[in-house]
């Protein structure tokens, strides 16, 4: 307001007239396309003079906020700023933004090191297995390579499903399974499912950090509750339904991603009863269930699919290039998630789903996961002790998380791991620091670390170097 | 109202209360668990007496809009009653409800006919190409089985991409491409980005059903205007510009579905001096711009990409099974795009975009294309004779469209499409009645026919049997 009133007589009244229509606009109470009161009409109203409204109104079009017509007047533009996510408030930092950061990985050259992306490199992914599914599928016939698949997906894919969920104690019939793209398809279908824009969302803080950008895309209000090592805290959690009356909680249980912590059946237990008081869904991201050496606590084997729905994935395990998640929720809902798909995606991929099934049912995948397994412990064993070095700690009292590829980790005392990350990029290693997890911003002293991704020295050379200076 | 207050002295008062409180929930002044006024308060505030107030909240609690919590008085439910777009208004039914026409078909076993659907039999398709491609896709090495998609998707598919639109008038680089999951996906990504609930969004009238219950799941209100023989009814369509303010108009150029129709030129100017004048965005959805002969007029070749966006597909052209689509936008608006799209889907098939590129490069599109050209334009002149004898009649002047799979056809006088569609249900055979793309239900005479899956003479004795009854 200071630069607009400088040297204009009347400056500080024409710049309360803009801000006034301002903030108009954004609660719409003018909507994009509305005409805006004439100059003689709003002078009136507002006891201003006609030239502070002219002069108002002239400078907001020269802004692109309003737009005049000859002879009709002013009109609310608006539509020359489509949803933006980068741009909805709090307004982060690009480097802690969840977005920069998978678009960064996701953007990557090869010469880039990754120790801050969420996947396995590709050489840890069964190869042949994918090959000779991709070989089978092609000579499957017609309706596999052209044909849409059906609404709910393969059944034989599902039935297989079904059996596989069943061993970490949830049960499901087959048609209670909906085969999704993707495990973030699934969480998006969802939330267009169960929430309304304006809806509040609970989260954990940390958390996966595309939750937020997702939620983001669907105008949720986002509300977080800080994760212990045994789940979220359960007084935190109570308090905060009781305070913001979320209408949903979205999750990892089994490997919660990016602690690596495991939900015990007492938290879950006590979460259940909480969420059935207050008459909350959640949503379970199971993605990670088959890097378990022994399933952990699920709220949706305790909750019976009432209040739980769950999602799964296999592009973490078997290919992020073949597109195939699923849902797992109560037969009731079932019909109206087919109905959403269809209009959204209209069909999924038949030859993901076949190529899938055909890993899935020739015993590659049970024996990939047994490989994976042992070859993330032994991993997630040499980054810890690689990292102990430098003064990185593991956050888990337990130092290495039961499964999983991800090690959190609090740096040295004095350290931010926004800073180190963006010194890091620099040297061509996409780092994901703590504050891209945390909604509440409170955990600007951690990092995630994939511990597939840290074989190259030049990674743990780039942190030695920088826990040197404030050790 | 009435029935409740039978019998119950002051029980208009009661359902007075009860709607004046279902009123504020459905107007979201009471969002989910928002906690309704205390008993005593409601009443000194509406000058009713308490019992009125606790009859008014016991029902309601009883009917489950609120929820009694011992102690703590009532709250709302709402959680109950997630989006189920079928019960979205106007409530169709279900026989000319866009979804269920496409469930049906997506559902129908290989024993029903589909003379009903949008797609393409599959041994219309390219088979052998597509093998082929799978085969060279599995060679292909690590990255491109089992790693996510670069955000934008292959940048050897979107270079091909920008030379094939250059050539329907369309100049665009390849960094304004932006692959996606389908043609559909494209449509739901654009709707994101480009409008809000509630915002007015203009279709064709009539238009392809999966618009409208897109748009429902976007939350639009959808306006309507009439398509002519040579694009929408301009007169109308600069009316309801004025009246309704739309945000957007969604429609197909070159091949209009359901209608065959094309876009002229003089049209296309004109609506697009209109759509400049009103401010609106347009994506133009050009799917079946391979089944043309000669190109027809774009929108967006006219308006270069400023105001038009275009999506296109390989579903109905190459495969259903490997989903691909892609978005051709002005470069302003990919990053926003792109974030969005990482938000909600996280990425696209590796796999399924090199498979369209390997098919794409080597020239078996090409001849397959060519092939399929003819092969439509003789399904098309069959399907018409044969149509003929029977008195259901094409809607446009030139009798045939000039590309596509798709007849609008007008039964004969005092044959409802949606009896027809229903009585042919029963003999195996989904037909799609006009009403299922008339948003303003006004093609209830009328019938979209596709030609490629009309060969099984049970369709044309069916439709024999039927319009015999009325001549």
């Amino acid at each position: 307001m200071d630069t607009i009133s400088k040297g204009h007589p009347g400056g500080t009244r024409v710049a309360h007239v803009m801000d006034s229509i301002r903030q108009r606009i954004a609660a719409r109470q003018l909507v994009p396309g509305a005409r805006l009161p004439s100059i003689r009409g709003y002078a009136a109203a507002t006891q201003v003079s006609k030239s502070t409204v002219v002069d108002a109104y002239d400078r907001l079009a020269a802004e692109g906020v309003i737009r005049s017509r000859p002879g009709a007047g002013f009109y609310v533009a608006g539509h020359l700023a489509p949803l933006a996510l980068a741009e909805i408030e709090p307004r982060l930092e690009r480097s802690v933004d969840p977005l920069w950061v998978s678009r960064q990985s996701l953007e990557a050259s090869d010469a880039i090191l990754k120790p801050g992306c969420g996947w396995l490199p590709s050489s840890w992914l069964p190869q042949e297995a994918l090959q000779r599914a991709l070989g089978t599928v092609a000579r499957a016939g017609d309706a596999t390579l052209a044909e849409y698949a059906s609404p709910l997906g393969s059944a034989a894919l599902r039935q297989l499903l079904a059996r596989r969920i069943a061993q970490r104690g949830i049960s499901a019939s087959a048609d209670q399974i909906l085969i999704t793209d993707s495990g973030t398809h699934a969480i998006d279908l969802l939330c267009r499912f169960l929430i309304e824009p304006n809806d509040v969302v609970l989260v954990d803080d940390p958390c996966y950090f595309n939750f937020q950008a997702l939620l983001r895309a669907h105008r949720a209000r986002i509300i977080s509750v800080p994760y212990t090592a045994h789940g979220p805290d359960v007084n935190l959690f109570a308090k905060a339904l009781a305070e913001h009356h979320p209408r949903l909680y979205i999750t990892n249980s089994g490997v919660h991603n990016p602690t690596g912590a495991t939900l015990t059946p007492v938290i879950a237990h006590r979460l259940l009863k909480l969420i059935e008081a207050h008459d909350v869904h959640v949503i379970e991201d199971d993605i990670f269930a088959d890097f378990e050496h022994e399933p952990a606590a699920r709220l949706a084997s305790f909750d019976g699919l009432n209040r739980v729905v769950q999602i799964g994935s296999f592009s973490k395990t078997l290919s992020a290039s073949i597109r195939c998640g699923y849902i797992v929720a109560r037969p009731d809902w079932i019909e109206g998630l087919v109905d959403l798909r269809i209009a959204t995606a209209f069909s999924g991929s038949r030859v993901a789903q076949e190529v899938v099934l055909a890993i899935l049912k020739d015993g590659s995948y049970r024996r990939h996961i047994d490989t994976l397994r042992a070859r993330l412990s032994n991993a997630m064993q040499e980054t810890t002790d690689r990292l102990a070095t430098t003064g990185i700690t593991p956050w888990l009292p337990s130092a290495m998380p039961p499964a999983g590829m991800f090690l959190w980790c609090r740096l040295p005392s004095g350290l931010d791991a926004t800073a180190l990350a963006g010194q890091a990029l620099l040297q061509g290693i996409i780092l994901a620091p703590g504050n891209v997890f945390s909604p509440s911003q409170s955990a600007g002293e951690f990092m995630r670390f994939n511990v597939t991704q840290m074989s190259d020295p030049n990674i743990f050379r780039m942190l030695a170097q920088a826990t040197r200076g404030v050790r």
